[in-house]
């Protein structure tokens, strides 16, 4: 199905505006957010290759068109120019998996208005919960110190079906090693795993059976959960039975415990498992797990083999969206590009203006240093100076000295062109190692789970220029307003 | 597209376990989750209708089956049985839109074991998610104390395509009077609504020229954006300048504010309308509004004529999840039917036992007054006394005297019998008004936004001695084991 309508209204009451107005002028729109979610030093940017895939498939179908005429909205001009519509537009993005900060532009759509305003809300949709989870998935992994892999367990408490599915998406390229949903790992080729519910136990006379019959079966991936009646009593006795049965096979087991205090039990149940020969049983946990418990329980040397992750992965927990937003840099107007910036009253909410590059600088072992935003038509190269602006306070700059870094990438490549793809979709596990490696590099207190270090984000000086200008012309425009 | 594989990896293990073992019994299942969200006094039943269409058209297609093939864990057996799988069971749930409380079975699952397992993840992801909605959405319209409409606008920062379009449908029953969402609107029929985009002022060279343009096209809902540049300034004297000339088109007009301080704003804007002589003028908010917000504007007695909200009320906000859960109550075995219990370490995880109904109680206004949860073999009937059991602490009781209430209903009805529907869906309209007549009846102090009083949940008490003998069950047999 067409994501088409999959759109705020009002793009679509503004599409057929521009479009019965002949004001369809190239425009240029970026992409950023304004806040790192989580309180956190950084987010790792999610959603690029799903949004890219249904941008180049965008249409309108008869039901599409039959709907819009239905509400008496709409022109018959403007639903034929629908009935062909495609996406015609150029998108530049920062590659998938990409540790990025606010304030940066991480997608630039130069188009004309009638294709920007159609994309608008399908972007910010997927972008802005695929970059919150994927975030959320990496400070879970940061968390866990390396003590053990995340499983995603999150379908039942997901927000919808695609809650779920894009939240296994985004958890595995922040660094997930499988989800438990099942369509998840059919569409997106994640490897799917887990264990087996209490009514799997319930629905046999004892634990021993229940656990028995699943040995037989899954001989290779037994993974018993031992807290349906006395997680220390009966469950983890029967775990013993059934797991030296397994070990005179030569297969190991695991216990999973999904309630109680995961510290205190783990350590009795890994003291058990010890004393009865299964060195190499392997301990699960689950239960509301968030990125504060999972700090707390490695901290206490809980000896965990595996953390089952379901809400607090899949909603962000604590914050559940993050603060992306789609905004006019530039409209061709008759006397070439204009750039535009809404200058709003609450200074946070002033844009950047113009068409715009992201440079990142790094040192000599990789390690991002600071990212410079700055105006396409500038030269920004490797062996020079440059001063590095604050966004918002004009009194607040650095000098990067040529010393000081080792080399620049730009950050915004171009993803489509004309409305076609430029390269073929990149793989999620190729994300994945991607992301991984490249938030490894980022120095580790912008990764620190309370107050991290800032990442500077920064202005070129002509974009400074820029800016200052655009604020000036328009505070005369509303003066002389005022005076008329 | 069949919803057959959006389901936890370990259903389908477990089903496999439970077909090769020919162990596929009858089973009973409960839905009910355990604490109000928001910190409330009720919810707001759910996804219900959703759900029930999922359910009768579940199947696996053939690349469904492939990719099962694909994971080396299943038996050709098993895969040809589920190449021909129909959901064929029987579903009891209360009906969409009623106000429900932690504890009480909200659906009941009668079927085979396989069939049980295989709905789990798709029932707890729809009912979850869109109950957690319909609540918050409740919740924001007791806010406004009847002050405006509640515009849901939340596609963009909604939790995937699924979570924006479930959320549409949820906050529509919680009610919400439109979406911004087109794509909910054509699907569930709710009213789709919208102002305009920052951009489209930017696109034109002033605000007066950019609303008249607007006004032209849409001369009937032409609602102007006023916080570009300068809401008390440029803002609202372009939107007077053009609403003028629509006025003396005999045309109203409205304006929309999407930053700064809505209480301070609303009100001199109010007061410039009105100035000059659009009293008719609407006035519409929007900015990451929370039900906080809401109340705190209407206590200030903001002039706000609709609310348009977008994260708090598409995700949650505060609270991403609601924490349903899905617990077998019983299985058939020879001996006939064996009520079953998970009695865990952590008192509140344990269920209760058996097949179930659900009594409200209600006074002669048709006020609910408490819910009795009772065993479907007893005769629970007007015109009796009725002891209510706490469900947890066993001292905790009161008498319902007959002359406390005045009728008695079961809020568990057949829904799906034998794998069919028993009746037409019920259309999302008529979902809303049952919702917000039942919301209406219920007394106040249970939808107190800040500590509400705790509606009754109580068990009958041959439902308590059931609970009691099958804990005493459990643990006898565990010390025997201990024993051995």
């Amino acid at each position: 199905m067409s994501k088409a309508l999959l759109t705020d209204f009002y793009e679509l009451t503004m599409m057929q505006g521009y479009y019965l107005e002949r004001h369809n002028s190239q425009v240029i729109f970026d992409m950023f957010y304004r806040t790192n979610p989580f309180s956190g030093g950084y987010a790792i940017f999610a959603g690029l290759e799903d949004l890219l895939n249904k941008i180049v498939d965008l249409s309108f179908d008869e039901s599409d068109i039959k709907y819009l005429e239905s509400l008496k909205k709409f022109d018959m001009r403007f639903l034929d120019y629908l009935r062909s519509y495609k996406f015609e537009g150029d998108i530049y993005a920062v590659e998938e998996g990409t540790p990025v900060f606010p304030g940066e532009p991480l997608i630039r759509i130069e188009t004309n208005l009638i294709d920007a305003q159609l994309i608008e809300s399908l972007l910010l949709n997927t972008v802005n919960f695929q970059t919150l989870i994927a975030t959320k998935a990496s400070r879970m992994k940061i968390a866990t110190k390396g003590n053990g892999q995340i499983m995603e367990f999150g379908l039942r408490r997901a927000q919808g079906e695609d809650g779920a599915l894009s939240a296994s998406r985004a958890s595995f390229i922040g660094g997930a090693k499988s989800t438990s949903n099942t369509l998840a790992g059919k569409v997106f080729n994640i490897p799917v795993s887990g264990t087996m519910a209490h009514s799997w136990i319930m629905s046999y006379e004892s634990e021993v059976e229940a656990f028995r019959k699943f040995a037989e079966i899954y001989p290779d991936n037994s993974i018993f959960l031992i807290d349906t009646y006395d997680t220390l009593g009966s469950g983890i006795d029967a775990a013993i039975i059934v797991g030296k049965e397994m070990k005179r096979k030569g297969r190991p087991i695991g216990v999973r415990i999904d309630s109680g205090d995961l510290s205190y039990l783990t350590k009795a149940i890994r003291k058990k498992l010890d004393e009865n020969g299964l060195e190499d049983a392997k301990i699960c946990v689950s239960n509301d797990l968030t990125e504060e418990v999972i700090l707390t329980l490695v901290n206490d040397q809980a000896p965990i083999d595996s953390w089952g992750i379901g809400t607090n992965l899949v909603t962000g927990g604590n914050q559940a969206a993050l603060n992306g937003v789609y905004k006019l840099a530039a409209i061709e107007t008759e006397d070439g590009l204009r750039p535009c910036m809404k200058v709003s009253n609450s200074f946070e909410k002033t844009t950047n203006p113009g068409r715009k590059q992201v440079y990142r600088f790094f040192d000599s072992q990789h390690s991002p240093l600071g990212d410079l935003i700055a105006l396409e038509s500038e030269e920004i190269r490797e062996g020079e100076d440059y001063v590095f602006y604050h966004p918002f306070s004009r009194e607040d700059q650095f000098l990067m000295r040529k010393e000081d870094y080792s080399t620049i990438e730009p950050l915004l490549v171009k993803k489509i062109d004309k409305g076609k793809r430029t390269e073929k979709e990149r793989s999620l596990t190729e994300i994945q190692s991607f992301s991984e490696r490249y938030l490894g590099e980022l120095h580790r207190s912008y990764k620190r789970q309370i107050n991290p270090h800032i990442y500077k984000v920064s202005l070129s000086e002509r974009l400074r220029e820029l800016k200052t200008e655009l604020i000036f012309e328009t505070r005369e425009k509303e003066d002389k307003m005022k005076r008329h």
